[in-house]
């Protein structure tokens, strides 16, 4: 029955990086591939406390039952607290509950993308916003951030489509690790009001600092600019999953009250709500134990950076580049013009058992042949060494 | 930032049904609204058992992290011999687990929908169905069961948008309670065959049937006319909502591979995949329990079912007219025309402190004014005899 598909569905196709995934469990392979979290690093205890709480005689009900669209209100109120922690004041109203950042982009696509309209994103940027922004079909344009485009070059080049948001994550970005400076921040505040859009500030990595000064979220300078969250454009996505667990799904928007309406609609409409009971097993996990247990897992992934950084400085033959992230999970190679990061793949899994993400599923214009993310969040600083070090025999050939 | 939202956002309206969920918090008042399970019947202890093995030091690990967006593969295993059981043989790849059979209708109005589609659909019909589909901005058209519409009136009716798919819950729908005959499922694959379209079938309640032979789901027809899954145009949405727990979000679509694949991908794009360990929690508790769970249920809601019936024959006044249901969560009423559900409820809500849905939501044309749903699930046998004799009360005037 594929006539009868949409003609958006022509624009999803597999992504790369899940495919991988599936590779992983060959034994004697050392992956830098997925973009995931170490489960040695979840607070399983507390997870198991918080899930027999919520399902002990007086949660229970609760716990399992349909709840409202918006999310269970003290994980709201937990987030209210968490973001001003960050520089953030919003209310209660401000704040979506998501299955997921990756939701939240899904459901921000949905909201402002008419077929032919126009996302501004990096070049690289996450596969996973531009494969949620292609269901609904825009036409993607490259974000120059420090750079030297302006509102009226964007606007021509959009064409009969409007520019509706810029997509980026200022903190130790996937896939390049790279952070928006403070500079970088406030242009793109300028940016957004003189074209008029939104500005979609991931936050996925921000709580993953290792060093260097913390540098405020977009939406907390615009809060500064612009005196309340209801003036604001910048939309913000957070999430527990690099920092609690991924696979309870729970995340989160911070946006003016009408943005959040307009999704909350969203929401009731796809998904009813997030499952009840994560939302107060994340919640009670956060209150008892975030402050402690992200400065266990920074410090954890911390000495993995550093362990794959050395290990590049040693291994990486002359001609071949990469990112020194203050934070996140991702290094990312620029490897000599010329040289294909698919095919170095193909043989580096082949003679030494080592995978990566190939660098071009990043680009939405298909360049950067040349590139590939190695994450350092889920191998021990042994393991980086040893991969590296075979990254290095297969680029020497 | 109204004035950048594509214009998908204004099709998306308050449901009724929600708002009216706050309400029902208020002290003393007897709720015949929501859709909802009575909690008392969750397998409580099993899932607290289920989640505390998940998060056992064998499964930990895999329980909070990442998993692949096609589902858990015990479950999907699990569910490839609960529709063996109801008739439908099927494999692995034709199982995608989804956050609730909600999001499957999201997802498939994604997959089939573009802007001027026709959808058909009963009139009236489920409300989160028209919800889920209208972010797609279809046309709807009446689905006639067992009526004298064929295809050639619908694909005139369609104009330049094709017909995509026909939707309905063939066993004790939402919100009216009645069930298609098996000649009226014949009738709609052979309408689902003359117009090329899809045919989903919503199996949410399909568990729940307290009286009457049961009707093999129209996928199964469908499969015995053509002998492959892989031939059939039906996409069955089954849900645990109803039988085990609403509060998880999980669901599960049926259908060709190449549609699962293309949902596939349209998951991963979207949220990535259902939580982990709610699938593995649901997969424990119904291998625990289903069988015996379920006719527990059933029990229940029958004697309520049975309770609602008598007392809407005691109670109502001449001139109003109620389905009676053989399974499901409702009653649907006709009240005498000229009179409105909506000004029913506000009158009831405040003389009676008595709740239900007005029926106009749930047909796309608005038209249904004098009709309401009654929800018997979620109250016991006094409350529902004495909510129904309040109901009398108030349409005697």
């Amino acid at each position: 029955m594929h006539e009868l598909f949409a003609t958006r569905a022509s624009r999803m196709k597999a992504s790369e990086i899940r495919e991988l995934l599936k590779l992983l469990d060959q034994p004697g392979i050392i992956s830098f591939a997925g973009g995931i979290p170490d489960p040695e690093l979840f607070p399983a205890d507390g997870f198991s406390e918080a899930f027999q709480a919520a399902l002990g005689p007086e949660q229970q009900a609760q716990a399992l039952q349909y709840s409202v669209s918006e999310g269970y209100v003290p994980l709201r109120e937990w987030l209210v607290g968490h973001m001003r922690e960050i520089g953030v004041e919003c209310g209660l109203d401000n704040i979506l509950i998501t299955s997921g950042s990756q939701q939240a982009l899904d459901y921000l696509g949905k909201l402002y993308l008419s077929p032919g309209d126009t996302a501004l994103v990096g070049w690289p940027t996450y596969l996973g916003a531009l494969s949620a922004f292609n269901a609904y079909e825009p036409r993607f344009d490259r974000l120059s951030i420090n750079g030297n485009r302006g509102a009226a070059e964007y606007k021509a080049a959009a064409g009969a489509g409007a520019v509706k948001f810029a997509y980026l994550s200022p903190d130790f970005a996937n896939p390049t690790g790279e952070t928006v400076d403070l500079r970088g921040r406030e242009a793109l505040l300028d940016l957004a009001d003189d074209l008029n859009c939104a500005l979609i500030e991931d936050g996925a990595y921000q709580a993953l600092r290792y060093d260097g000064d913390a540098i405020p979220p977009i939406l907390a300078l615009e809060l500064a600019r612009k005196g309340s969250i209801e003036d604001c454009r910048t939309i913000y996505c957070g999430s527990f999953s690099k920092t609690l667990s991924p696979g309870l799904r729970v995340g989160w928007v911070v946006a003016p009250k009408p943005v959040i309406s307009q999704l909350v609609l969203m929401k009731q409409a796809a998904d009813l709500h997030s499952a009840t009971i994560n939302q107060m097993a994340i919640d009670q996990v956060a209150r008892a134990c975030f402050d402690t247990h992200i400065p266990m897992v920074r410090r954890a992934y911390s000495a993995r950076r550093d362990a794959m950084l050395q290990a590049l400085q040693e291994h990486m033959p002359e001609g071949v580049q990469w990112t020194k992230p203050e934070g996140g999970m991702f290094i990312w190679v620029t490897l000599p013009v010329g040289m294909d990061g698919a095919d170095l793949l193909a043989s580096a899994l082949e003679t030494v058992k080592i995978a990566f993400v190939p660098g071009k599923a990043f680009f939405p214009d298909g360049t950067g042949a040349n590139t590939i993310r190695l994450s350092f969040s889920n191998s021990d600083e042994d393991a980086i060494r040893e991969g590296v070090r075979r990254l290095g025999e297969v680029l020497r050939g």
